[in-house]
């Protein structure tokens, strides 16, 4: 497949199937010199781990990383960054009653049209959990950049956050509106009960960026950041400041004035201008379709071609709200991009000033 | 920069500034023995021109390409094909009264600030002028593939598409829905007349795509598609299928089904299953903001930083609606992306089957 | 650093360092549904192991490898193949003797110029144990390809194989001659004794190559194994075919011509033509420098700029003759090239065939 | 073919045939603000351009080259800059005699058997006129680096520089030892009378680089040339400072120490250690194969497969030595190795001193 790196200069390369004994990252092209350790990557993997609350997947992970190398005296050296998570509650028999059905909204149909062989043991690369390296590798990324970078639960079904009265992590479902977290609880219980599921929109939110994230024309930072994103499964769509809503602004109501003091009055750009950043903070939001493996009756074929109803057994793990769980991957990936666009600026902006 | 090549194995380099002598593009990769003609290009081009009519920029470019490489006897030899398209109109003393203000929603503040020149003449790599490569580019890349792109304007302003009662082309403005085309063009007349803009949307739909196009993890179709499309200048999102309204489905609604025939009863993903093309139909939207030159008074700062006001002269060439001119790049940077990943495909279904 | 891949459609990454817990390689780009076991890699592992016999370093490593991710049911599923080969030998206090020194013709010169930083307990990634990692991506690489790699130890100091009387592998050094075979022991062992070491030929032959290995221009055959080659440390050269030596000679001379059946009576070219693979076997040689780790007194400076002598203390591991366990290394070398040129050609020549 | 670009920073792609309209490059990567001339590129293809005395190939080609991107006010932009350079002495009649036959020793053989076409008229991608845009490019990419690049004619046949006594810009065949220069010419003015061809090695001897340039493992400086030379056309093997002789020395004698200065007193290594620049010159030589258009009569195969003899017509042209024009390419290909390995230092350099 050949499609396993992401990053030009800060790179990372995961592997590991959601059934295997491990999965994991290398990290190359961390500077070195860079403080790091394992507790600080075992923090990140923690807010994505599942099992932790009734809000996300009941597969029950530890998640303990393990750094076999390119740490010294707790410093980046510079050298390959490898990093390990074994697989602990990996339960093949889960998906034994449906091994032989295409599934509705699932990727096991394109893998076996495609490859012929597809892992019905629980997804393979398909599967979220290759989500925990991408925690992983994002939480070295970043160290390279001073940016805060919060991610949020924005809404799920018509639910939608208005206020921002609590911290997004006192929240077991990163939302930061005390009224709609209630709300959306009801949600996702309900949701659970009746064994379906709900999509949900993940919000980003950053500190000001420095002036000169993003490279002209291919490489800018929204086409990079939407790369990123759209490569997170059940990811649907991405808008950056005004977004998709844009479409129906004037230019004068949209263009970012500058005020006397040489600030943006608006952020409606989203954070950048020309592929590169302004100084202003990241803002855009992601779509997660609703998770596709449900408990309800659905209408598919066998692989043998029989037309065929479904469901998932009421033994089976079952995640009634992606889009939770999709926060830290959201924010780790925002992350990592930025430190490849750090590590690109410095190359051009260093050698503009000799 | 260092960012001005797209794609892996069809691979192209635009280069070029708006007010040079030429633009062009070098596309690299592309198979020996396809049938290729000037006329291809240049009516792809000609879709995208300027000047053509009153909706788009009044800049007059005849957008005659020349082909120097990479075609012998009328098919490509696999050498690469390089693309030359001179600039005629190039008018320099356009922004010649603005060029001491940081403009609003313009790529010159982020340039100047970046790189500390910019070419004040017209945009240099971040005017859309560069999207005449991409053209020229994708009409090289939809001889590879077998399918039909149609990309259309959806909306600017609050007009919807409602029904779809004409040919795209047809239409000046790229709009299948007569009643919705009356609407805009109204709407469009009226910014121009009051020397503002509008934000629009791109619709694409295609043909039924082959299963099997995009690879699994970094490069799913939808993360190379929405890194093509955030690459295009002024785009602000994009959104595959339900989009997204996916975070307001469940999944009992939002799952594609199977029905007896084998056949997707609906296509709320948009066409790709696990970051694969399924068999259907690909289906999405991109957003463009409003074209941020306009000749309304807008408040900004001088390069020195003093507090300002600007506005662009009368005589100014001004584009009410970039998204009408967006359509054929859209389709353009569409075909590429799948061409690219029709050639990925090659390596690995090929090998498969040995 | 940002240099740990090779390769670009059979890419592997390497990490670990000599000292540290453990070493491995991710492979990503091996096709679907090639058989591979775990003996394979070994067997390819064993042949570079050090401390097997007495011509290679003392260092004692079971180099048992161990595959986390990529197999299914015996074969490749197309994912990643993730491979861990622990370290137990490694050995801290070995170079503490020399450790505030600039080593004569040792890498931690340039590396402490460069990065400020170098882990003296043993080479960190300059060390002769990452291409441990190299060797285990090789054996999966000449799964891909059906061609016999076959690599020898052609020349040490001035002894040179004339004669191939026996098989390479039944020789503890890799050498196919007998005669010289015992020259180079003697000088082997002489070097040991005073503690001084010597440098070597590797030479590679290989079954006839299928025409079309190898890609036009800057993705020449020959390019790439030279890059290969020239990436192995101690590598100072590389010559194929004729060599060096077809600067002595003239075109009537080195031009290989056809014979009535239409092949090649002569192989001068090593095998290319244009940078492709003509049919024939491939040829080429690539010197080693003497192991750089002696034990005779030797001038240098300290870390902190004073002149001083220098020699390794003799309890230290002290390998003779680098070039012995190069002869792998080189094999695996060339089955990654040819893989991924493979993998090229499946590309290009597939779709002119459509 | 997609393999038509070289450097990963500071980036080359090359486009054009030998007997099209015109041949070019597109540089992508150079940073903003250098000073460059179009003299200064014209300067560097007049040392390489053809037809300018007898001991190169007699066509004629003013090779006029014309910048039409990527310069502002004499300064580059950062933006990709794009070369032209007309053909205008093709003559596409040169080989018609020779159509038919597999030409021994040339690249239409592979090409033939490989793409299934080729252009008999003159090469195509494989000619050396391909070079004359890497000439153009290695000409911004010494304006990148302070360092001196010398290529000079070190061999041909079994002529040999000894002394250095003139300069080598005043040699027509760019030989820095007048006695072995004299020589030189009689033996090539012989190979031209006798029709037949004579291969030559070139050496490169730089001003001491800075430490740094040449990244770990994979992407060491010496596998950088390597790779870049050996893509030069009709180069057949790279060696580096003692280079094949290492194979010959000890370890005592081929270390180079550290004398009471902190200078080393040789430079067996050839400027590098572990891969990186160690702050010596630079030393390297690239052999050339005899041209293989000869008009001597040799065996070979019609393209139908039948035994044939062949020579080119005495009208043909014909170049005795093509090392003599290899001098200013190998020079160019060291500079943009040099210029991309100098945008990567600064990559990791720059992060590690923060």
């Amino acid at each position: 497949m050949g499609s396993n790196s992401f990053g030009k200069l800060f790179r990372m390369t995961t592997w590991g199937e959601s059934h295997g004994e491990a999965i994991g990252v290398v990290v190359d092209g961390c500077p070195a010199g860079i403080e790091l350790s394992l507790e600080e990557i075992q923090k990140a993997l923690d807010r994505r781990r599942p099992g932790k609350n009734r809000f996300t997947s009941p597969r029950k992970e530890a998640d303990q990383a393990k750094i076999v190398s390119g740490l010294f005296e707790g410093k980046t050296t510079g050298a390959p960054i490898s990093i390990l998570i074994p697989n602990l509650d990996a339960d093949p028999s889960q998906y034994d009653a449906v091994k032989n059905h295409y599934r509705p909204g699932h990727a096991n149909y394109t893998y076996l049209k495609k490859y012929g062989i597809f892992d019905h043991r629980g997804g393979g690369r398909a599967s979220a959990r290759e989500t925990a390296a991408r925690v992983a590798a994002g939480a070295i990324a970043s160290k390279l950049i001073n940016v805060q970078v919060t991610g949020f639960l924005k809404q799920i079904g018509d639910i939608i956050v208005k206020e921002w009265d609590q911290e997004v992590n006192e929240s077991p479902i990163f939302c930061p509106d005390s009224k709609a977290e209630k709300e959306m609880i009801q949600l996702i219980d309900q949701m659970r009960d009746e064994g379906d599921s709900v999509g949900g929109i993940v919000g980003i939110q950053t500190s000001p960026l420095p002036i000169g994230f993003g490279e002209p024309v291919y490489e800018k930072l929204e086409a990079e950041l939407a790369y990123a994103m759209l490569s997170i499964p059940a990811s649907k769509g991405i808008e950056f400041g005004a977004g998709m809503l844009s479409s129906q602004m004037s230019g004068s109501t949209h263009n970012d004035c500058l005020d006397e003091t040489g600030t943006f009055t608006t952020n409606h750009c989203g954070g950048t201008l020309g592929g590169i950043s302004n100084g202003m903070p990241l803002e855009f939001r992601v779509s997660f379709k609703p998770t596709s493996s449900i408990k309800k009756v659905q209408m598919t074929q066998t692989l043998s071609g029989e037309s065929s109803q479904m469901k998932l057994p009421k033994s089976a793990r079952h995640d009634p709200c992606i889009a939770i769980r999709a926060v830290p991957v959201v924010e780790a990936m925002t992350s990592i991009v930025l430190a490849d666009a750090f590590l690109k600026m410095s190359v051009y902006k260093n050698n503009l000033s000799d």
